[in-house]
């Protein structure tokens, strides 16, 4: 089971035109970059469907607002509003880590420059703020739309400190698992959990919203961890990075952060010399890799996710949700575990 | 009369304590890159008072609603947030153009790198939004809220529309003083209208602020105008910048798409070789200067500056504030079209 599960395919096509909408309301090139970044342009302008990657985050939101009423049309705003701060999140993420690459085209800096690139990723994180506006056309009360944009905007907040521990980590040679757990918290799990509650507290109350959390946190952490794991030992054809690419970027991920606290000294300061190089070659790539078999680090974060993925299938039971999503909550939180992109 | 009219020290405390607030609500070294760039620490943390800036955007915001209501203080967190835009934009600003310094200090990102920089100032721009959400301690409607949330947002990409259109035109060599227009009203005005609508909006109804959105436009015009004279004019103790600091940094300002526009064929051509080269040596500063000097582009931008404040003026009569409010908006708009920092 690597198909994606069906909830995905129901309503991608709607959030797609969502998000579309949401930036055709403006003109200037500008948001030509944005639309180049979306998949929906070529560089030059062209229309094309190029990969626009999974829309997790949006497909939670509507599961989590379909599974806790009947109208699930009003939480395509907040789907794509949490989708377009994702995507404006890997937008610099690939100018912070020089990453030439995004979903097998060049990323977004590496043709319009960097400085272009900050401002049109930041452009899309106001754009998804203006999103939220659109819950007005389906009569959602103020006080909803302020909920949600304090969801939004506190997630993001949490998002912006994770990505503040991850690069701050490149330069620490001592990161333990739990520290890293902490990191991906905020980086990762707090974007995800914003998605599921954003969608539920369309529904629902504000304070009927706290077992959504729960699951988005550990279902976000999972989520991570199955990332971590396939940047080193991912397929490039299915994932669109290269074999290892999480070493040639010196991550410091889970497999490497246990790898770290896992081997005797001698193989400690190895690594850590490795990582204080500036460019990782191929013979330290390999190295790097037989030091990471040795430890079984990749048992090791099998185990952590799968120790994530138990804990947010446990939590279903506690979702205030019509009997008949449990199923797609299930299968949702199963591909996160097995999926191989 | 070239000090801060008085408008600027009746607030100043209370914007400033407002924003201490709104950051140490978070904790993380993240939020000290944004303490050291607001100027309340120095760069390893200890508390220091050094250079603020002119709270310009934050006392506009004060005065439109102590002009248009009697509690004033309702104003603080949407003060607080726009002036937390203004410094998100100027840490950005910074990375993007490579200055190495903001405020006779060096820049954030000179300090911690650029990926950090990024990161903290869209962190910034977040708390800006989660500001707003302390007008509850007011017991603002939530309806108010989602205006100010709106007019912010809008202005924020208006802001950044701006920015995109000032960054490309650097590689543009047909940038005309209408062009130009264009682009400021955009990048500085759109943030100077949105401060001052976010104060009125408060008392006022949504579509009793047209008069305070004309305003603020010709007024945020005039004040960049004013930049870009001091950009090149400028006193270096007084403005913090080096001479001719916007020719070093091949800004096309006002008055360099002036004089591309004004001057003969063979000298246009000798400016657009000059700011094609990646650095502008001392020679070529001079010669340039002397070519700004002989279409007198000064005094062009002076007038035009002078012209938009004038539309500014003219359009206080039209603002329905307490008579006794007039001479702060008089004298606010003076000290703009004047001031030598």
């Amino acid at each position: 089971m690597e198909e994606l599960p069906e909830i995905f395919n129901r309503f991608r096509e709607e959030i797609d035109n969502e998000m579309k909408s949401i930036i055709s309301e403006n003109d200037l090139p500008l948001y030509d970059m944005l639309r180049y970044h979306m998949g929906w342009i070529d560089e030059k302008g062209n229309p094309g469907d190029f990969n626009k990657g999974k829309f997790l985050r949006a497909t939670l939101c509507m599961l989590a607002c379909i599974s806790t009423g009947k109208d699930y049309k009003k939480a395509l705003p907040v789907a794509a509003a949490i989708e377009l701060i994702h995507n404006f999140s890997l937008i610099h993420d690939d100018i912070q880590d020089n990453d030439i690459q995004r979903r097998h085209r060049p990323a977004l800096w590496y043709l319009w420059g960097k400085p272009q690139a900050i401002n049109a990723g930041t452009a899309m994180k106001v754009l998804a703020n203006l999103a939220i506006l659109r819950l007005q056309n389906y009569k959602i009360p103020y006080i909803k739309q302020i909920e949600i944009f304090k969801i939004l905007n506190e997630s993001c907040l949490k998002m912006l400190e994770g990505q503040y521990l991850d690069i701050s980590f490149e330069d620490k040679s001592d990161v333990s698992p739990d520290d890293y757990i902490i990191m991906i918290e905020r980086k990762t799990a707090s974007l995800i959990e914003g998605a599921i509650l954003i969608g539920a507290v369309l529904n629902l109350d504000f304070d009927k919203i706290i077992p959504f959390k729960i699951f988005g946190n550990y279902l976000g952490i999972a989520f991570q961890i199955r990332d971590d794991i396939l940047g080193i030992w991912g397929n490039e054809d299915k994932t669109g990075k290269p074999h290892a690419s999480d070493i040639r970027k010196k991550k410091k991920s889970l497999p490497v952060v246990f790898a770290l606290k896992q081997s005797p000294d001698k193989i400690k300061k190895d690594l850590q010399k490795i990582y204080a190089r500036k460019i990782i070659n191929e013979k330290n790539v390999e190295k790097i890799l037989n030091y990471l078999e040795t430890v079984k680090a990749k048992d090791f974060c099998e185990d952590k996710c799968k120790y994530y993925y138990n804990l947010a299938i446990n939590e279903i039971k506690n979702l205030p949700v019509f009997e008949e999503y449990i199923d797609s909550y299930k299968k949702i939180s199963k591909f996160l575990l097995i999926r191989n992109f």
